[in-house]
Protein backbone atom coordinates (compact mmCIF):
# COMPACT_ATOMS: atom_id res chain seq x y z
CA UNK A 1 0.00 0.00 0.00
CA UNK A 2 2.89 2.51 0.49
CA UNK A 3 4.51 1.60 -2.59
CA UNK A 4 1.06 2.32 -4.41
CA UNK A 5 1.03 5.36 -2.41
CA UNK A 6 4.51 6.61 -3.32
CA UNK A 7 3.68 5.88 -7.06
CA UNK A 8 0.52 8.15 -7.21
CA UNK A 9 2.51 10.97 -5.76
CA UNK A 10 5.22 10.41 -8.53
CA UNK A 11 2.81 10.12 -10.80
CA UNK A 12 0.81 13.57 -9.54
CA UNK A 13 4.03 15.36 -9.11
CA UNK A 14 5.32 14.73 -12.29
CA UNK A 15 1.87 15.45 -14.11
CA UNK A 16 1.68 18.80 -12.20
CA UNK A 17 5.19 19.59 -13.28
CA UNK A 18 4.48 19.25 -16.25
CA UNK A 19 2.19 22.24 -16.11
CA UNK A 20 5.76 24.00 -15.91
CA UNK A 21 4.58 28.10 -16.96
CA UNK A 22 1.44 28.30 -15.50
CA UNK A 23 0.67 31.41 -13.36
CA UNK A 24 2.51 30.72 -9.87
CA UNK A 25 -0.81 31.37 -8.04
CA UNK A 26 -2.66 28.94 -10.16
CA UNK A 27 -0.27 26.12 -9.68
CA UNK A 28 0.18 26.67 -6.04
CA UNK A 29 -3.37 26.24 -5.62
CA UNK A 30 -2.85 23.01 -7.91
CA UNK A 31 -0.33 21.80 -5.99
CA UNK A 32 -1.62 23.13 -2.66
CA UNK A 33 -4.83 20.90 -3.44
CA UNK A 34 -2.87 17.48 -4.57
CA UNK A 35 -0.18 17.12 -2.55
CA UNK A 36 -0.66 18.19 0.78
CA UNK A 37 -1.75 14.53 1.99
CA UNK A 38 -4.27 12.66 1.99
CA UNK A 39 -4.93 8.90 2.12
CA UNK A 40 -4.76 8.46 -1.62
CA UNK A 41 -7.20 5.81 -1.03
CA UNK A 42 -9.11 6.30 -4.60
CA UNK A 43 -5.63 5.30 -6.20
CA UNK A 44 -5.02 2.40 -3.88
CA UNK A 45 -8.20 0.84 -4.83
CA UNK A 46 -6.91 1.33 -8.72
CA UNK A 47 -4.09 -0.15 -8.08
CA UNK A 48 -5.44 -3.00 -6.12
CA UNK A 49 -8.19 -3.66 -8.71
CA UNK A 50 -6.01 -3.45 -11.59
CA UNK A 51 -2.98 -5.86 -10.14
CA UNK A 52 -5.64 -8.48 -8.93
CA UNK A 53 -7.29 -8.50 -12.79
CA UNK A 54 -3.55 -8.72 -13.87
CA UNK A 55 -2.59 -5.21 -15.37
CA UNK A 56 0.80 -3.72 -14.33
CA UNK A 57 1.26 -1.24 -12.05
CA UNK A 58 2.76 1.26 -15.30
CA UNK A 59 -0.92 1.04 -16.84
CA UNK A 60 -2.44 2.29 -13.78
CA UNK A 61 -0.75 5.01 -12.72
CA UNK A 62 -2.76 7.28 -14.70
CA UNK A 63 -5.89 6.44 -13.50
CA UNK A 64 -4.51 6.44 -10.17
CA UNK A 65 -3.84 10.07 -10.89
CA UNK A 66 -6.83 10.70 -12.32
CA UNK A 67 -8.76 9.55 -10.43
CA UNK A 68 -7.20 11.50 -7.43
CA UNK A 69 -7.01 14.86 -9.01
CA UNK A 70 -11.40 14.27 -8.89
CA UNK A 71 -11.34 13.78 -5.72
CA UNK A 72 -8.96 16.58 -4.83
CA UNK A 73 -10.89 19.34 -7.26
CA UNK A 74 -14.10 18.31 -5.39
CA UNK A 75 -12.51 18.99 -1.25
CA UNK A 76 -11.20 22.66 -2.57
CA UNK A 77 -14.75 23.37 -4.22
CA UNK A 78 -16.72 21.75 -1.51
CA UNK A 79 -14.70 23.46 1.09
CA UNK A 80 -15.40 27.20 -0.30
CA UNK A 81 -17.30 29.66 1.50
CA UNK A 82 -20.49 28.83 -0.31
CA UNK A 83 -20.82 25.59 -0.03
CA UNK A 84 -18.98 23.84 3.59
CA UNK A 85 -16.73 27.11 4.61
CA UNK A 86 -14.22 25.15 5.76
CA UNK A 87 -10.78 26.25 7.25
CA UNK A 88 -9.07 23.16 7.44
CA UNK A 89 -8.31 19.90 5.46
CA UNK A 90 -5.59 17.73 5.88
CA UNK A 91 -5.08 19.56 9.05
CA UNK A 92 -3.83 22.28 6.64
CA UNK A 93 -5.22 25.27 5.51
CA UNK A 94 -8.23 24.57 2.93
CA UNK A 95 -6.94 26.08 -0.69
CA UNK A 96 -9.11 29.17 -0.54
CA UNK A 97 -7.78 30.40 2.50
CA UNK A 98 -4.40 29.98 1.41
CA UNK A 99 -4.70 31.40 -2.40
CA UNK A 100 -7.72 32.89 -2.12
CA UNK A 101 -11.29 32.08 -3.47
CA UNK A 102 -11.14 33.40 -6.84
CA UNK A 103 -7.78 31.01 -7.16
CA UNK A 104 -9.20 27.95 -5.45
CA UNK A 105 -12.64 27.92 -8.26
CA UNK A 106 -10.15 27.73 -11.04
CA UNK A 107 -7.50 25.46 -9.61
CA UNK A 108 -10.60 22.96 -8.95
CA UNK A 109 -11.64 23.42 -12.02
CA UNK A 110 -7.99 23.34 -13.67
CA UNK A 111 -7.49 20.21 -11.76
CA UNK A 112 -10.65 18.64 -13.40
CA UNK A 113 -9.29 18.71 -16.57
CA UNK A 114 -6.37 17.56 -15.16
CA UNK A 115 -7.80 14.76 -14.93
CA UNK A 116 -9.15 14.28 -18.44
CA UNK A 117 -5.87 15.00 -19.87
CA UNK A 118 -3.94 12.45 -17.55
CA UNK A 119 -6.55 10.03 -18.59
CA UNK A 120 -6.46 10.45 -22.00
CA UNK A 121 -2.47 9.95 -22.04
CA UNK A 122 -2.76 6.90 -20.37
CA UNK A 123 -0.41 3.99 -22.02
CA UNK A 124 -3.52 1.78 -22.59
CA UNK A 125 -5.24 0.91 -25.66
CA UNK A 126 -7.30 3.52 -27.14
CA UNK A 127 -11.12 1.65 -26.31
CA UNK A 128 -9.71 0.86 -23.05
CA UNK A 129 -9.03 4.64 -22.46
CA UNK A 130 -12.38 5.94 -24.36
CA UNK A 131 -14.15 3.42 -22.01
CA UNK A 132 -12.03 4.90 -18.64
CA UNK A 133 -12.65 8.28 -19.89
CA UNK A 134 -16.58 7.68 -19.97
CA UNK A 135 -16.80 6.00 -16.70
CA UNK A 136 -14.80 9.07 -15.02
CA UNK A 137 -17.09 11.55 -16.80
CA UNK A 138 -19.85 9.58 -15.46
CA UNK A 139 -18.88 9.39 -11.95
CA UNK A 140 -18.09 12.93 -11.65
CA UNK A 141 -20.76 14.71 -12.77
CA UNK A 142 -24.54 15.03 -12.64
CA UNK A 143 -25.24 11.39 -12.05
CA UNK A 144 -22.47 10.64 -9.87
CA UNK A 145 -20.32 13.49 -7.61
CA UNK A 146 -21.76 16.48 -8.60
CA UNK A 147 -25.33 15.27 -8.57
CA UNK A 148 -24.81 13.68 -5.16
CA UNK A 149 -23.27 17.25 -3.77
CA UNK A 150 -26.78 19.08 -5.23
CA UNK A 151 -28.82 16.38 -2.84
CA UNK A 152 -26.37 17.03 -0.03
CA UNK A 153 -27.22 20.89 -0.19
CA UNK A 154 -30.67 20.40 -0.77
CA UNK A 155 -30.45 18.23 2.50
CA UNK A 156 -28.81 20.39 4.75
CA UNK A 157 -30.65 22.37 7.16
CA UNK A 158 -33.98 21.70 5.00
CA UNK A 159 -36.79 18.89 5.44
CA UNK A 160 -35.20 15.21 7.36
CA UNK A 161 -34.91 12.74 4.98
CA UNK A 162 -35.15 9.11 4.34
CA UNK A 163 -32.56 6.48 5.16
CA UNK A 164 -33.12 5.68 1.44
CA UNK A 165 -32.31 9.46 0.27
CA UNK A 166 -29.83 9.70 2.77
CA UNK A 167 -27.60 6.33 0.99
CA UNK A 168 -28.54 7.52 -2.24
CA UNK A 169 -27.23 10.91 -1.78
CA UNK A 170 -24.00 9.06 -0.61
CA UNK A 171 -23.66 5.98 -3.74
CA UNK A 172 -23.59 9.76 -5.84
CA UNK A 173 -21.61 11.93 -3.77
CA UNK A 174 -18.45 9.55 -2.22
CA UNK A 175 -19.65 6.03 -3.81
CA UNK A 176 -19.52 7.30 -7.57
CA UNK A 177 -15.88 7.99 -7.43
CA UNK A 178 -14.93 5.22 -5.12
CA UNK A 179 -16.76 2.66 -7.35
CA UNK A 180 -14.91 4.57 -10.93
CA UNK A 181 -11.28 3.85 -9.00
CA UNK A 182 -12.68 0.08 -9.14
CA UNK A 183 -14.43 0.51 -12.27
CA UNK A 184 -10.74 1.77 -13.62
CA UNK A 185 -8.74 -0.51 -12.54
CA UNK A 186 -10.81 -3.27 -13.67
CA UNK A 187 -11.20 -1.43 -17.05
CA UNK A 188 -7.47 -1.36 -17.14
CA UNK A 189 -7.17 -4.93 -16.61
CA UNK A 190 -9.97 -5.63 -19.26
CA UNK A 191 -11.28 -8.13 -16.38
CA UNK A 192 -13.72 -10.23 -17.22
CA UNK A 193 -17.34 -9.18 -16.56
CA UNK A 194 -18.28 -11.76 -13.98
CA UNK A 195 -15.23 -10.13 -11.67
CA UNK A 196 -16.25 -6.72 -12.90
CA UNK A 197 -20.02 -7.55 -11.52
CA UNK A 198 -18.40 -8.50 -8.27
CA UNK A 199 -16.01 -5.83 -8.00
CA UNK A 200 -19.49 -3.50 -8.50
CA UNK A 201 -20.51 -5.01 -5.13
CA UNK A 202 -17.73 -4.88 -3.23
CA UNK A 203 -16.85 -1.26 -4.11
CA UNK A 204 -20.98 -0.05 -3.70
CA UNK A 205 -20.56 -1.83 -0.22
CA UNK A 206 -17.24 0.04 0.60
CA UNK A 207 -18.56 3.57 -0.40
CA UNK A 208 -21.36 3.09 1.85
CA UNK A 209 -19.58 2.01 4.55
CA UNK A 210 -16.73 4.73 4.05
CA UNK A 211 -19.32 7.48 4.34
CA UNK A 212 -20.98 6.48 7.62
CA UNK A 213 -17.07 5.67 9.00
CA UNK A 214 -17.10 9.30 8.47
CA UNK A 215 -20.06 9.78 9.83
CA UNK A 216 -19.38 8.32 13.02
CA UNK A 217 -16.06 9.93 13.15
CA UNK A 218 -17.54 13.07 13.07
CA UNK A 219 -18.57 12.86 16.23
CA UNK A 220 -15.90 10.31 17.58
CA UNK A 221 -12.88 12.08 16.32
CA UNK A 222 -11.60 15.20 17.37
CA UNK A 223 -10.33 17.69 14.93
CA UNK A 224 -6.11 16.78 15.24
CA UNK A 225 -6.73 13.22 14.25
CA UNK A 226 -9.03 14.07 11.52
CA UNK A 227 -7.27 16.87 9.84
CA UNK A 228 -10.56 18.86 9.31
CA UNK A 229 -12.92 20.21 11.50
CA UNK A 230 -14.58 17.58 13.77
CA UNK A 231 -18.43 18.16 14.65
CA UNK A 232 -19.55 19.88 11.80
CA UNK A 233 -22.32 18.05 10.75
CA UNK A 234 -24.40 18.18 13.78
CA UNK A 235 -23.47 22.03 13.65
CA UNK A 236 -24.16 22.25 10.12
CA UNK A 237 -27.42 20.09 10.95
CA UNK A 238 -26.36 17.77 8.19
CA UNK A 239 -28.28 14.59 7.62
CA UNK A 240 -26.16 11.46 8.71
CA UNK A 241 -26.51 7.50 9.39
CA UNK A 242 -25.84 8.14 13.09
CA UNK A 243 -28.61 10.60 13.29
CA UNK A 244 -30.77 8.85 11.30
CA UNK A 245 -30.47 5.61 12.94
CA UNK A 246 -28.38 5.93 15.95
CA UNK A 247 -24.75 4.94 16.70
CA UNK A 248 -25.36 1.31 17.88
CA UNK A 249 -27.49 0.70 14.41
CA UNK A 250 -25.26 2.20 12.31
CA UNK A 251 -22.23 0.51 13.62
CA UNK A 252 -23.73 -2.97 13.01
CA UNK A 253 -24.75 -1.60 9.31
CA UNK A 254 -20.69 -1.49 8.55
CA UNK A 255 -20.40 -4.93 10.03
CA UNK A 256 -22.77 -6.05 7.49
CA UNK A 257 -21.00 -3.86 4.82
CA UNK A 258 -17.28 -5.69 6.13
CA UNK A 259 -19.40 -9.11 5.11
CA UNK A 260 -21.22 -7.99 1.75
CA UNK A 261 -17.31 -6.58 0.58
CA UNK A 262 -16.28 -10.26 1.81
CA UNK A 263 -18.93 -12.05 -0.21
CA UNK A 264 -18.45 -10.06 -3.18
CA UNK A 265 -14.26 -10.22 -3.29
CA UNK A 266 -15.02 -14.10 -3.20
CA UNK A 267 -16.65 -14.00 -6.49
CA UNK A 268 -13.75 -12.48 -8.28
CA UNK A 269 -10.45 -14.07 -9.64
CA UNK A 270 -7.03 -12.92 -8.79
CA UNK A 271 -5.98 -11.92 -6.11
CA UNK A 272 -7.63 -9.86 -3.82
CA UNK A 273 -5.83 -9.60 -0.06
CA UNK A 274 -5.17 -5.73 -1.23
CA UNK A 275 -8.79 -4.92 -2.12
CA UNK A 276 -9.92 -7.20 0.98
CA UNK A 277 -7.25 -4.65 3.54
CA UNK A 278 -8.64 -1.52 2.18
CA UNK A 279 -12.52 -2.08 3.26
CA UNK A 280 -11.08 -3.23 6.47
CA UNK A 281 -9.25 -0.06 6.71
CA UNK A 282 -12.13 1.42 5.50
CA UNK A 283 -13.89 0.52 8.81
CA UNK A 284 -11.74 0.72 10.83
CA UNK A 285 -9.95 4.15 10.19
CA UNK A 286 -9.71 6.95 12.62
CA UNK A 287 -9.44 9.69 10.06
CA UNK B 1 -25.08 28.93 -39.60
CA UNK B 2 -28.86 28.78 -38.13
CA UNK B 3 -28.93 25.06 -38.90
CA UNK B 4 -26.01 24.35 -36.88
CA UNK B 5 -27.59 26.68 -34.11
CA UNK B 6 -30.18 24.29 -34.19
CA UNK B 7 -28.00 21.40 -34.43
CA UNK B 8 -26.34 22.14 -31.41
CA UNK B 9 -29.08 23.51 -29.33
CA UNK B 10 -30.90 19.95 -29.79
CA UNK B 11 -27.45 18.28 -28.69
CA UNK B 12 -27.14 20.26 -25.58
CA UNK B 13 -30.36 19.92 -24.71
CA UNK B 14 -31.10 16.19 -25.54
CA UNK B 15 -27.55 15.58 -23.70
CA UNK B 16 -29.16 17.84 -20.57
CA UNK B 17 -32.68 15.70 -20.68
CA UNK B 18 -30.33 12.69 -20.36
CA UNK B 19 -29.69 13.84 -16.84
CA UNK B 20 -33.48 13.14 -15.42
CA UNK B 21 -33.14 12.56 -12.23
CA UNK B 22 -31.00 15.31 -11.42
CA UNK B 23 -31.56 16.86 -8.21
CA UNK B 24 -34.02 19.40 -9.87
CA UNK B 25 -32.02 22.75 -8.73
CA UNK B 26 -28.59 21.09 -10.00
CA UNK B 27 -30.29 20.57 -13.38
CA UNK B 28 -32.28 23.93 -13.50
CA UNK B 29 -28.67 25.79 -12.80
CA UNK B 30 -27.22 23.98 -15.56
CA UNK B 31 -29.97 24.17 -17.98
CA UNK B 32 -29.84 28.35 -17.65
CA UNK B 33 -26.20 27.97 -18.07
CA UNK B 34 -26.14 26.18 -20.93
CA UNK B 35 -30.25 27.04 -22.94
CA UNK B 36 -30.68 30.33 -22.17
CA UNK B 37 -28.83 32.18 -25.29
CA UNK B 38 -25.32 31.84 -26.57
CA UNK B 39 -23.90 33.06 -29.93
CA UNK B 40 -22.66 29.30 -30.15
CA UNK B 41 -19.61 30.33 -32.24
CA UNK B 42 -18.03 27.53 -30.71
CA UNK B 43 -19.99 24.89 -31.90
CA UNK B 44 -20.41 26.44 -35.67
CA UNK B 45 -16.58 26.63 -35.66
CA UNK B 46 -16.60 22.68 -35.22
CA UNK B 47 -19.15 22.35 -37.77
CA UNK B 48 -17.78 24.84 -40.52
CA UNK B 49 -14.28 22.34 -40.14
CA UNK B 50 -15.62 19.74 -39.92
CA UNK B 51 -16.79 19.70 -42.77
CA UNK B 52 -14.63 21.78 -44.70
CA UNK B 53 -12.89 18.56 -44.23
CA UNK B 54 -15.17 16.39 -44.92
CA UNK B 55 -16.95 15.28 -41.83
CA UNK B 56 -20.71 14.28 -41.53
CA UNK B 57 -22.55 16.33 -39.21
CA UNK B 58 -23.63 13.47 -37.08
CA UNK B 59 -20.04 12.46 -36.24
CA UNK B 60 -19.57 16.62 -35.14
CA UNK B 61 -22.84 16.78 -32.94
CA UNK B 62 -20.59 15.60 -29.59
CA UNK B 63 -17.87 17.79 -29.98
CA UNK B 64 -19.98 21.21 -30.80
CA UNK B 65 -21.84 19.93 -27.45
CA UNK B 66 -18.47 19.34 -25.57
CA UNK B 67 -17.22 22.61 -26.87
CA UNK B 68 -20.08 24.76 -25.79
CA UNK B 69 -20.44 23.01 -22.46
CA UNK B 70 -17.27 23.99 -21.20
CA UNK B 71 -17.34 27.48 -22.78
CA UNK B 72 -20.68 27.33 -20.57
CA UNK B 73 -19.52 26.40 -17.07
CA UNK B 74 -16.52 28.52 -17.50
CA UNK B 75 -18.73 31.79 -17.84
CA UNK B 76 -20.67 30.33 -14.61
CA UNK B 77 -17.54 30.28 -12.84
CA UNK B 78 -16.37 33.27 -14.04
CA UNK B 79 -19.77 35.28 -13.27
CA UNK B 80 -19.44 34.51 -9.48
CA UNK B 81 -18.70 37.12 -6.58
CA UNK B 82 -14.88 35.80 -6.21
CA UNK B 83 -14.67 36.59 -9.84
CA UNK B 84 -15.48 38.74 -11.99
CA UNK B 85 -18.96 39.34 -9.59
CA UNK B 86 -21.18 40.07 -12.58
CA UNK B 87 -25.25 39.71 -12.34
CA UNK B 88 -25.83 39.96 -15.98
CA UNK B 89 -25.27 37.49 -19.03
CA UNK B 90 -27.06 37.11 -22.19
CA UNK B 91 -29.05 39.11 -20.94
CA UNK B 92 -30.57 37.36 -18.06
CA UNK B 93 -29.28 36.83 -14.79
CA UNK B 94 -26.09 35.23 -13.92
CA UNK B 95 -26.62 31.56 -13.06
CA UNK B 96 -25.31 32.11 -8.89
CA UNK B 97 -28.17 35.07 -8.82
CA UNK B 98 -30.40 32.82 -9.84
CA UNK B 99 -29.79 29.89 -8.51
CA UNK B 100 -27.41 30.68 -6.14
CA UNK B 101 -23.81 30.16 -5.55
CA UNK B 102 -23.71 26.81 -4.06
CA UNK B 103 -25.37 25.55 -7.12
CA UNK B 104 -23.59 27.48 -9.80
CA UNK B 105 -20.13 26.13 -8.44
CA UNK B 106 -22.00 22.84 -8.45
CA UNK B 107 -23.17 23.03 -12.22
CA UNK B 108 -20.42 24.31 -13.37
CA UNK B 109 -18.64 21.25 -12.14
CA UNK B 110 -20.91 18.81 -13.96
CA UNK B 111 -21.11 20.80 -16.89
CA UNK B 112 -17.18 20.18 -17.33
CA UNK B 113 -17.57 16.67 -16.56
CA UNK B 114 -21.01 16.38 -18.89
CA UNK B 115 -18.74 17.83 -22.06
CA UNK B 116 -16.14 14.87 -21.37
CA UNK B 117 -19.05 12.52 -21.05
CA UNK B 118 -20.56 13.98 -24.38
CA UNK B 119 -17.39 13.57 -26.09
CA UNK B 120 -16.37 10.24 -24.87
CA UNK B 121 -19.39 8.85 -26.28
CA UNK B 122 -19.08 10.50 -29.86
CA UNK B 123 -19.71 7.90 -32.70
CA UNK B 124 -16.47 8.18 -34.26
CA UNK B 125 -13.30 5.52 -33.61
CA UNK B 126 -11.63 4.75 -30.35
CA UNK B 127 -8.19 6.65 -31.88
CA UNK B 128 -10.18 9.66 -33.16
CA UNK B 129 -12.17 10.29 -29.69
CA UNK B 130 -8.97 10.08 -27.52
CA UNK B 131 -7.73 12.48 -29.46
CA UNK B 132 -10.31 14.71 -29.21
CA UNK B 133 -10.52 14.03 -25.66
CA UNK B 134 -7.17 15.05 -24.80
CA UNK B 135 -7.64 18.10 -27.47
CA UNK B 136 -10.22 19.25 -25.01
CA UNK B 137 -8.79 18.79 -21.33
CA UNK B 138 -5.71 20.01 -22.77
CA UNK B 139 -7.32 23.75 -23.79
CA UNK B 140 -9.52 23.36 -21.31
CA UNK B 141 -6.94 23.08 -18.09
CA UNK B 142 -3.53 24.85 -16.63
CA UNK B 143 -2.25 25.10 -19.92
CA UNK B 144 -5.25 26.44 -21.53
CA UNK B 145 -8.54 28.86 -20.46
CA UNK B 146 -8.48 27.65 -16.88
CA UNK B 147 -4.54 29.16 -16.94
CA UNK B 148 -5.24 32.40 -19.03
CA UNK B 149 -7.97 32.85 -16.55
CA UNK B 150 -4.97 32.58 -13.74
CA UNK B 151 -3.16 35.43 -15.65
CA UNK B 152 -6.38 37.44 -16.23
CA UNK B 153 -6.72 37.04 -12.48
CA UNK B 154 -2.76 38.16 -11.41
CA UNK B 155 -3.10 41.10 -13.80
CA UNK B 156 -6.38 43.04 -12.99
CA UNK B 157 -5.88 45.94 -10.89
CA UNK B 158 -1.98 44.54 -10.55
CA UNK B 159 0.62 46.24 -12.45
CA UNK B 160 0.62 47.31 -15.76
CA UNK B 161 0.58 44.13 -18.33
CA UNK B 162 2.90 44.43 -21.93
CA UNK B 163 1.08 43.32 -25.15
CA UNK B 164 3.00 40.25 -25.39
CA UNK B 165 1.71 39.21 -22.31
CA UNK B 166 -2.06 40.21 -23.06
CA UNK B 167 -2.01 38.94 -26.22
CA UNK B 168 -0.34 35.55 -24.26
CA UNK B 169 -3.27 35.87 -21.78
CA UNK B 170 -6.22 35.84 -24.33
CA UNK B 171 -4.69 33.22 -26.35
CA UNK B 172 -4.90 30.45 -23.11
CA UNK B 173 -8.29 32.65 -21.84
CA UNK B 174 -10.73 32.67 -24.96
CA UNK B 175 -7.86 31.33 -27.73
CA UNK B 176 -7.06 28.09 -26.15
CA UNK B 177 -11.18 26.98 -26.22
CA UNK B 178 -11.44 28.99 -30.31
CA UNK B 179 -8.69 27.25 -31.30
CA UNK B 180 -9.90 23.44 -29.52
CA UNK B 181 -13.18 24.14 -31.65
CA UNK B 182 -11.74 23.99 -34.76
CA UNK B 183 -9.60 21.09 -33.82
CA UNK B 184 -12.25 19.05 -32.44
CA UNK B 185 -13.63 19.79 -36.46
CA UNK B 186 -10.33 18.79 -38.10
CA UNK B 187 -9.48 15.41 -35.93
CA UNK B 188 -13.51 14.75 -36.28
CA UNK B 189 -12.47 14.33 -40.30
CA UNK B 190 -8.85 13.05 -39.67
CA UNK B 191 -7.99 16.14 -41.82
CA UNK B 192 -4.37 16.08 -43.62
CA UNK B 193 -1.51 17.47 -41.49
CA UNK B 194 -0.96 20.48 -43.78
CA UNK B 195 -4.61 21.61 -42.99
CA UNK B 196 -3.97 21.06 -39.47
CA UNK B 197 -1.78 23.55 -39.37
CA UNK B 198 -3.12 26.11 -41.67
CA UNK B 199 -6.17 25.95 -39.11
CA UNK B 200 -4.60 26.26 -36.15
CA UNK B 201 -3.27 29.86 -37.82
CA UNK B 202 -6.62 30.63 -38.97
CA UNK B 203 -7.79 30.08 -35.26
CA UNK B 204 -4.85 31.86 -33.92
CA UNK B 205 -6.05 34.91 -35.37
CA UNK B 206 -9.91 34.51 -35.06
CA UNK B 207 -8.73 33.67 -31.02
CA UNK B 208 -6.97 37.15 -30.71
CA UNK B 209 -9.59 39.18 -33.04
CA UNK B 210 -12.55 37.84 -30.86
CA UNK B 211 -10.78 39.29 -28.06
CA UNK B 212 -9.93 42.57 -29.45
CA UNK B 213 -13.32 43.16 -30.50
CA UNK B 214 -14.42 42.01 -27.51
CA UNK B 215 -12.43 45.17 -25.77
CA UNK B 216 -13.89 47.03 -27.94
CA UNK B 217 -17.23 46.43 -27.57
CA UNK B 218 -16.84 47.10 -23.80
CA UNK B 219 -16.25 50.77 -24.74
CA UNK B 220 -18.46 50.96 -27.70
CA UNK B 221 -21.38 48.70 -26.79
CA UNK B 222 -24.41 49.29 -24.59
CA UNK B 223 -25.26 46.74 -22.22
CA UNK B 224 -28.86 46.07 -23.61
CA UNK B 225 -26.91 45.01 -27.04
CA UNK B 226 -24.15 43.23 -25.69
CA UNK B 227 -26.27 40.82 -23.29
CA UNK B 228 -23.90 41.69 -20.22
CA UNK B 229 -22.36 44.72 -18.30
CA UNK B 230 -20.60 47.11 -20.69
CA UNK B 231 -17.75 49.50 -19.32
CA UNK B 232 -17.12 47.12 -17.09
CA UNK B 233 -12.97 46.60 -18.02
CA UNK B 234 -12.14 50.00 -17.31
CA UNK B 235 -14.19 50.01 -14.44
CA UNK B 236 -12.20 46.95 -13.16
CA UNK B 237 -9.32 48.62 -14.43
CA UNK B 238 -8.84 45.26 -16.51
CA UNK B 239 -5.88 45.14 -19.15
CA UNK B 240 -7.36 45.92 -22.77
CA UNK B 241 -5.81 45.75 -26.33
CA UNK B 242 -7.76 49.93 -26.53
CA UNK B 243 -6.51 51.17 -23.09
CA UNK B 244 -2.63 49.14 -24.34
CA UNK B 245 -1.77 50.26 -27.59
CA UNK B 246 -5.77 52.71 -28.45
CA UNK B 247 -8.61 52.03 -30.00
CA UNK B 248 -7.51 53.36 -33.69
CA UNK B 249 -4.25 50.84 -33.31
CA UNK B 250 -6.73 47.93 -32.39
CA UNK B 251 -8.72 48.67 -35.33
CA UNK B 252 -6.29 48.29 -37.16
CA UNK B 253 -5.09 45.11 -35.52
CA UNK B 254 -8.53 43.56 -36.29
CA UNK B 255 -8.16 43.75 -40.26
CA UNK B 256 -4.31 42.62 -39.68
CA UNK B 257 -5.97 39.87 -38.28
CA UNK B 258 -8.77 39.60 -40.95
CA UNK B 259 -6.23 39.11 -43.86
CA UNK B 260 -4.44 36.34 -41.51
CA UNK B 261 -7.18 34.12 -41.60
CA UNK B 262 -8.21 34.42 -45.15
CA UNK B 263 -3.97 33.86 -46.13
CA UNK B 264 -4.62 30.77 -43.58
CA UNK B 265 -7.78 29.75 -44.93
CA UNK B 266 -5.94 29.85 -48.29
CA UNK B 267 -3.37 27.15 -47.48
CA UNK B 268 -6.97 24.37 -46.51
CA UNK B 269 -8.35 21.78 -48.54
CA UNK B 270 -12.09 21.98 -48.67
CA UNK B 271 -14.78 24.31 -48.69
CA UNK B 272 -13.83 26.94 -46.13
CA UNK B 273 -16.58 29.44 -46.95
CA UNK B 274 -18.15 28.95 -43.65
CA UNK B 275 -14.95 29.83 -41.62
CA UNK B 276 -14.19 32.81 -43.47
CA UNK B 277 -17.46 33.79 -42.54
CA UNK B 278 -17.33 32.91 -38.99
CA UNK B 279 -13.80 35.18 -39.23
CA UNK B 280 -15.54 38.12 -40.68
CA UNK B 281 -18.76 37.45 -38.19
CA UNK B 282 -16.00 38.00 -34.97
CA UNK B 283 -14.47 41.10 -36.47
CA UNK B 284 -17.94 42.62 -37.28
CA UNK B 285 -20.09 41.65 -34.33
CA UNK B 286 -21.97 44.43 -32.51
CA UNK B 287 -22.27 41.40 -29.47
Amino acid sequence: MDAWRARVDAALASALDGLDGTEPALLAAMRHAVLLGGKRMRPQLVYATGTACGAREDDLDAAAAAVELVHAYSLVHDDLPALDDDALRRGQPTVHVAHGEATAIVAGDALQALAFSLLAHAPLADARRVAMLAELASASGAAGMCGGQAFDLAATGGAPITLDALERLHAMKTGALLRAAVRLGALAAAADAATRSALDRYADALGLAFQIRDDLLDIEGDSATLGKTAGKDAAQDKATFPALIGVEASRARLRELAQRMQDALAGCSGDTRALAALGRRVIERDH
